[in-house]
Order: C-alpha cells, then sequence, then structure tokens
C-alpha cells in the first residue's frame, strides 16, 4: 500500500516540515520505497516533483524538504507498489487539465477488476488503478457538466457518486485538488488536522524534528494536514471515518458526505 | 523572447552540461530572466520541473544540473515574457495527454491576435499564446486522427499544416515532443548539432566549462542538440532554415517539411 499527505491553507504555506516526516517512510522508517511525488498549487499553476526512487535518500526529496514553496494545496505520495511496475509512469501524483485548470489526484488503496470504459478524453499513460480511477472521474465530470465547472457543491456532490461508484472494486482512499479546494476520500483510514492560532509546538513521529508554529505563524493562518497515519506525536490527529469524502477550502472541512451507499444513483428521465 | 532547448537521442543520456549553458542565459549572460522549466520523458513517464524564477540562481535549477536524469526526449526553455505575466501558469514546457502519453511543448516567439475556436478538450490554465497554441494543436491532432496515434509520417504531416495555420499569427518557433521523437519548428531561429563517434571535447559559450564527450560515451550514441543559439564554441551548428519543420527520432533529424507556405490545404470531400 501507500502513503498519502495533503494540505490545505487559507494562506500559502510551505509544507517542509510534515514532508521531512512523510519522507522518512519512503524507505527510511517505513516500507513505501518505490517512488515518491508531490505536487504544488501556486494560484492556478502546478509544480509536480516525481521520482521513482525512495525518498529516504532522494536528492530531489532532500530539495522538496529544504526548499520553502508556499502553497494553499499540495498533494503527496509514497508509494509501495500494488498494480503497474516500479516507475516513473506509475509514480502518484497524477495530472490533467480540465475546465482549465490542472487536477491532482494520489490514491492509497487497491481497485480489483476495475475497467470502466472510456471515451479518450483522459486515457491512462501508466498501468495503475489509480489514473485509471482518476481519468475515469474527469471523464465523468467533463461527460456531465460539459465546458465549465459547477460551483463546489455540486461538483462535491458529483465526485461523491462517482467515488461510491469506484469504490465498489476496493479501497480508495485518495486525495484530489484543482487548486481550489482538496478532496479527501477515507476509504480505510485518514487523519487530519488544523493547525491555528493559538499555535504550539509539533513534533515528528519519524525523525526527531520539532518546530514551534508560534514563532512562524500569523494569528489568521490556518492550515489543515491530512494523512495516512498522524506525522506529529503530540497533536490531536482527527480519525477520518471510513466511508466519507471531505472538502477542504481555507485550511478548514467545510463539507463530509457518507460513500458506503450501494450502486451510483442515477437521474431518471 | 525566450530560448529553446531540446535533447534527442538513442539512448538516454543527461543533459546537464547543455543545461548548465543553458541555464546561465536565465538572467546571468543573457536577459531570459521570467521563469524556466525543463522537461523529461523517461519512458512513457515524464518530469517537468518549473520555476518563476530566473534560472540563474535557482536552486532547482542547479539541482537539474548536477542530477543526472537520463532521457531519451527532453525539452527545456528560458523565458523572456511576451504575453501572459510571470507566474507558474505562464511557465513553459507545457504538459497535455493526448492517446495515453504526456505531449510537452515549449515556444518562443509571438502569435498576435490568435484566437482559434477551442471545444473543452484542451483549454490552457495560463495566459499566454504559446499553451494556447499547443491546446490547439492537440484539439486538432484529436480531431483528426480520433482515439490513436497515426503513424510517425502522417502524424509529421498533420503537424506540419497546423504549423503553417499558426504560424501565419507571428513567429513560432517550438518543440514538441510525446517521448518517441522530437518535433522541432524553426519560425526565425534554431540550430542543431548531433554529437556521434568520434567524441570529442566540447566547451560552453556561456561559462568555462569543457566536457570530454569521448571519455563518457559508446561508440554508437548519437545526441541531437537543438537550441536557439549554440551553446558551444568549438562545433559546428547547423542553422536550421526559418520555415523548416523537422523530426528528430534516435538522434537524428529524420524527416523535415516546409512550412512557409500559405493557409491550411484543406481537403475537398
Amino acid at each position: 500500500m501507500c502513503q498519502l499527505l495533503g494540505m490545505n491553507c487559507n494562506i500559502p504555506t510551505d509544507i517542509c516540515f510534515s514532508f521531512t516526516g512523510f519522507q522518512a517512510r519512503g524507505g527510511a522508517t517505513d516500507v513505501h520505497s518505490d517512488g515518491w511525488g508531490i505536487a504544488f498549487f501556486e494560484g492556478k499553476g502546478t509544480r509536480v516533483f516525481l521520482d521513482p526512487q525512495p525518498s529516504c535518500n532522494s536528492p530531489l526529496a532532500a530539495l522538496v524538504s529544504n526548499y520553502p514553496i508556499h502553497s494553499k494545496n499540495v498533494i503527496a505520495h509514497i508509494r509501495k507498489a500494488t498494480q503497474g511496475s516500479i516507475g516513473l509512469e506509475n509514480t502518484h501524483p497524477f495530472m490533467r487539465e480540465l475546465w482549465g485548470r490542472y487536477w491532482i489526484f494520489a490514491h492509497n488503496g487497491n481497485l480489483l477488476d476495475f475497467s470502466p470504459e472510456l471515451d479518450g478524453s483522459f486515457v491512462p499513460v501508466g498501468l495503475t488503478d489509480s489514473e485509471l480511477a482518476f481519468c475515469w472521474l474527469l471523464q465523468e465530470l467533463r461527460q456531465r457538466f460539459g465546458s465549465s465547472c459547477p460551483d463546489p457543491a455540486e461538483l462535491f456532490g458529483t465526485i461523491q457518486a462517482l467515488t461510491v461508484a469506484i469504490a465498489q472494486f476496493g479501497e480508495f482512499n485518495f486525495l484530489l485538488s484543482n487548486g481550489d479546494c482538496l478532496f479527501a476520500h477515507a476509504s480505510t483510514k485518514l487523519r487530519y488536522i488544523v493547525r491555528r492560532a493559538p499555535f504550539k509546538q509539533a513534533h515528528l513521529n519519524d525523525q526527531d524534528v520539532t518546530i514551534d508554529f508560534s514563532a512562524l505563524t500569523n494569528p489568521d493562518d490556518r492550515v489543515a494536514i491530512i494523512a495516512t497515519e498522524a506525522l506529529t506525536d503530540n497533536e490531536a490527529w482527527e480519525s477520518m471515518p471510513p466511508g466519507t469524502l471531505w472538502r477542504f477550502e481555507e485550511g478548514l472541512p467545510v463539507q463530509t458526505l457518507q460513500t458506503l451507499a450501494g450502486p451510483v444513483k442515477k437521474k431518471s428521465a
């Protein structure tokens, strides 16, 4: 399996501290050594760093840990391969463009016998179930909403219906963002924390590193961190119940929907 | 204006030497300081490094100069902004997926009053004429060939026709690749060199750096480098005549077509 890390904030923030702990799990403190990747939204632009090497000793991961890129939405992934060989084309997160915005997706889980019909608008480059699910999800969004993005609540409802459809095929924890907000699906395991004033110290689980957020933040700052496993050992991480889809915006969870229902409900004419 | 750098090889090769010289032009030895980017194909996978900062003092560019990524197709760009503000979303090269392959595009030039009709399949995220031309080009390829990639010669002919159509709007030097081959259009200025046995020493124009390729290569290696301006001062760079489109494959120019013709020829029924 893999691990996910996401960040959603109300002001552009760097993820160096959290990524330092996360990076260690890619071959040092944990077994997720089949590649890693991280995507940063900066306005509408996106930077994606991918490496099919273990993150624990990747020069690129060392750079990302030490080079503060300020972003309101970040998605990172360390991989333990299930489907698709180790290789750059199978390394998460994946990126596509829809409605003139980049979309970023990373998945933790395993989908069995998932083979939806593709119309050619989004086609996987690699061989993972994850990229296939992402392509199908975007295809269905475009089919339903045509050439422009719906309002966030309607978009969220449709992503929930599509998530229910995909999750029937197996474990489907994911993070998804278009740069405006971050969608997080807890299929089996996902946690989050919101850091806001009064800011305190935090200490990593995976490395002996402490940060004093009170010295680095403003009172209005708000940062939501979403991760497969808690990254710090002295903060209260919330468990996200299995079968819940979340929308994070401006550093807060703003909407939640169940995804444990049966087959996708289709509108009748 | 901007500058382009491309590499096409018969075996995966690193571009550290050429990029070291190219990088200096982003604010040190030349004025192209409005961002830079580089894309590497590794098999079907792609890594894109983008930075809206000048390349001459970018930590990311320093990493790319020193971290040997082996690739058969590379496209790099340093920007002097004409259309679109300085920002990540306007930084070349651009990436999209078509027919289950990533496509990478970078442009040097300026297209005036270019406003083609888009059907929504590829929509620019930023505000450059360059990304718009790329999106339109991919849209037309998909419209003409449907869900699968034609053979290289047919693809090349269609890219030539589309290039003629776009080049009517202004200067349109570009590099384009899907990982199999590299297309290069000389609208006003582009040069190339093929390095092959017997390999010799090369010395950069922009920094006092010499490399001895004979110590680093095998006799069968073949590397084509394409650039706006010659990168070395002791090698014979070929000028690519204005109005020519080239296809490089396995480290060689394998096909050339004129693009100085009039309007696009449409097939009559």
